[in-house]
């Protein structure tokens, strides 16, 4: 069983889409989900607290800032903008696929476990997420 | 076939449950483990010396120092104590999901390779490991 | 179904094999890849401009430089060469698994998605990628 669930993004940040995804599954098996693009991720992280969603962004950003700033002269892939290199090593640090348990209908999240996809680009996109769900 | 691994770990560190996986699978499939927190991973690194667990964990604690190290002043989720956000960043960094074929009841794992929960957190914590077995 | 992609490397870098494993899979199911190494990684990337790759290499070199560097002072695991255990700290960061739905016979990938072994060693290797295929 296979879906495709689609993600607008408007900017850099986190996009939580448990609930479609939750809604989606059934019986007992394994999903799969898998991000069709190599500048946003997906990410399981904590859903409630929002101060951790945006220190996580500050963190990445610190890590791989835009490559027009002076730490990451050395870069060489810039025509694409300054948030493209650094959206392709971020991509790289997280998931591109994640796989959770399904047991008697429902995803084997720990309690405060969300599923998001990490947008890395400011401009904003629509990403697929393809799903399967194995019996 | 589903089954919970529990961990009590007791500090950040690697705790190792190989053995406790490797009875348990059985035939060919795919083995999948999830672990079901935001402050703790899943890794699959070298059993062999244990100066490259060492390493490792001096690696992530220098690449994201507890929120009241100078360097994360910018932390704002700092209230769950200074090692929570930290944990929260490794978790988003390291994995949540890990899958590894089965292959006449044995795990696919490289000669080197052991299957680890990385704890973050410095207090003990019970961590929960869902294990899904495929045919 | 069951396979193994060997891939003989020569020094650090992204050697895809998109191609043998596309060749590989059928029908409608799951593929999961797994490296059988602790020092080197599978990564989902930019296929299209090869400076998205040189770019990927340079930015993890920066992020755990060989233990002979002056910022790696701090590790103990270096009797196997100075770029043994950054080699471990970025199979950490980088998958070690993947999961791809496959969808009338083909990856569900994006258009410039591409799967590479990330090699973290200097010295030439045969890494092993077992892949795993579910209907």
């Amino acid at each position: 069983m296979t879906r495709v669930f689609t993600i607008q993004t408007s900017g850099a940040g986190l996009y939580e889409f448990t609930r479609e995804v939750a809604d989606w599954v059934r019986g007992d098996g394994l999903l799969t989900l898998f991000i069709r693009h190599t500048s946003a991720s997906l990410l399981i992280q904590e859903n409630a607290d929002p101060e951790v969603q945006t220190d996580l962004g500050a963190f990445f950003d610190r890590l791989a800032p835009p490559s027009d700033h002076p730490a990451m002269s050395y870069l060489t892939h810039t025509y694409e903008g300054p948030d493209d290199m650094p959206a392709h090593i971020k991509a790289a640090l997280l998931p591109v696929s994640l796989s959770i348990p399904v047991m008697g209908g429902k995803l084997a999240l720990g309690r405060w476990q969300g599923i998001y996809v990490f947008e890395h680009r400011r401009a904003p996109h629509r990403r697929e997420v393809v799903a399967h769900l194995s019996p």
